[in-house]
């Protein structure tokens, strides 16, 4: 391993990391630059996942799209006030696919509620494919692979 | 610490996490080749672990322990379908045991029923020896220490 | 990205990792060791802390207090015999700080109990800066940013 790929690893790692830090502190304003703009986005449960289902419970071929996301998001802004903290494992660099480099990592988002209840929300996988866009890592696309179908239907924030 | 330095431990975490994907994606088969040949693997509690009991809820003395288990497990199949998903710490390598290199590492696995619900299955800790066997680093000797002694009794997937 | 710049994040996460297994071990005497002399530590909630409160449920500013309160809680003793098991998200540099170099993390503490139940106990963020200190990182500044303001009045331990 070059001193090359060990940047590129760390790279990576940071990226994961910046991510997960800015839904948690929601500036979601931010959360689509993580994304290249012809970007795809999607939520979705690891049955539908594993049965090749192209939809999901969240869908989005555009970063442009998740900008329309968080607007709407701001504007409903219906949900009662909760935080989230993503847990993210080590990430897992698989190669290189048709849109960029293959990546996985498994994570945990823990919600609490305003009276302080603490509960999981979701537990899953991301699959990515990353692309270099200028002089940053982004994702060309993003699968959110959640281990429970049972999902909040009020699901409101990104994962 | 010199690049070489750096190198192992990326390695050595690429194999902590290559690890919690493989029993997550319910790749069993392949869980043995994480294993030297005359591995140890033992889940324990850390009860018994603290107080130096031998014996484990789980109890392996080589590769081919393991691989009898994947197919005992594959062929009972008793266990209602649930998925695994394991959250590992970062790594913190100690120094060289009497087996190879001593490693341990936080874990957390959160297991999701076929209805949808999430619970915390195990959390503890990781107690290692890694050694290289041909060109990859392999468990020696493994010791899966559960922070709860209260384990479901139909623990079925490796841990 | 140099070689000494990876070294160093290696550092970092390496001690935020020996961190919580000193934690989680249940080794408090050599937890203040983590810090510098003249360290600030506060464990406080987010609601808190983005108020800018400056109170919190735990507040120290220097080491000795640190051990005090270690030494308090070895004399109380008063608390039901419990483990607790820290998951600690990658690390976040931010850069430098009035007290040294600005670094975040997420975490989730598990705790269980004698009799082997598990629950979430703590979710949330350190939001640290962090000093050499002779030939060894240590925390010049820690705050535990909890995500519920609903703590165990009994928060024994530290975080």
């Amino acid at each position: 391993m070059s001193l090359a790929a060990v940047e590129r690893r760390l790279e990576l790692e940071q990226l994961y990391t910046d991510y997960v830090h800015c839904l948690d502190a929601d500036e979601l304003e931010r959360w689509p630059d993580f994304f290249t703009e012809d970007c795809f986005y999607r939520v979705t449960s690891a049955e539908n996942w594993e049965a090749g289902m192209p939809l999901g419970l969240i869908h989005a071929t555009s970063r442009n799209m998740l900008k329309d996301r968080v607007s709407a998001l701001r504007e409903a802004n219906i949900y009662e006030p909760q935080r989230y903290r993503h847990l993210v494992g080590p990430i897992r660099a698989l190669g290189e696919g048709p849109a960029g480099l293959e990546v996985e990592a498994n994570f945990l988002v823990v919600r609490t509620m305003q009276d302080g209840e603490m509960t999981m929300f979701a537990a899953g996988r991301y699959v990515d494919e990353l692309r270099r866009d200028g002089d940053a890592w982004k994702f060309a696309s993003r699968n959110v692979v959640l281990d429970s179908r049972r999902i909040d239907t009020l699901l409101a924030i990104p994962l």
